[in-house]
């Protein structure tokens, strides 16, 4: 069950990445390097600034990304402490 | 007891996002777009820069909408905390 | 021994916020709304870039906010922690 | 073992920094100043932005370092809660 989990949280962390590269290859005409530089800025949220001033397309965009990455983070946080609590900690009582 | 506090921070979170969308939009006459692009890089922490440089009330404004957003942010965190430590650890013992 | 814990906490805080805006009123000549948007863009990691360009000193003196605010910050998430693991959670066994 | 983590966290930490400074004055000849604050403000997510604008070459190694010290970040975190849950909570249970 929890491995399943993690092997939807690589899923999701991938689909989002391949998003990010196409979008911005697509919408702003970036290159291969500048649209996953952009893509990794934003979903890890360090945010340095735009390559290219963004028109308000690549505007709405980027906020869709914002936060479809949020959602999966959330979601990679709650599976990460649902394995410490039930997981981990469940382990300790029973070799109490 | 959970589910309102689930419905409050989806309420707080609408109403932070209205917030800065009605602020810049009527302090920086930002088109809709841009307020909900600057509120949206803000309030997640993105921080790309400034649509255009702010004025000192449009500073103030953003240092509301910052703090306002941490906030809100603690107290979601704080009430998934307690979901995970008094709802699911506590079925698991009843379980046991 | 909680309640001494967030009161180091906000004390903490206010010093930090103090500290960034004595230091860019003083190092880089911000106004006071400047220092204190400056301080808060920094310590809340939303980072939408330097009002003005940074001269080296300045770049060292924000080097030194940010990492001073992270050890705060990670304080501040531990203490919360011990709260709901030992706090909390001790509770709900008592009343088992 | 906890012990031996937190070791391995600090060499980790410093290995980064020394990683990002490199990188930064090799790559980008920037002074030990620059690279120093260009690695802080990209590995803490603040992100103010680029002190010269990067070439491709430069992009690919802050994409490198953002996510190495992504994968550091979040062994630190794991870690820290493997002390919460297995140390301190454990100790709770002994005590009672
Ligand atoms: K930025
Ligand atoms: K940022």
């Amino acid at each position: 069950m929890l491995g399943s989990k993690i092997y939807k949280i690589i899923v999701l962390v991938v689909s989002i990445i391949t998003l990010g590269i196409t979008g911005y290859m697509w919408l702003s005409n970036y290159s291969f390097v500048d649209a996953l530089y952009m893509t990794v800025i934003t979903v890890t949220t360090v945010g340095f600034g735009e390559v290219k001033p963004f028109t308000p397309e690549e505007k709405i965009f980027t906020i869709f990304l914002i936060l479809t990455s949020i959602t999966v983070f959330g979601y990679a946080v709650s599976a990460f402490s649902e394995f410490l609590v039930s997981g981990k900690l469940f382990d300790h009582f029973k070799h109490k």
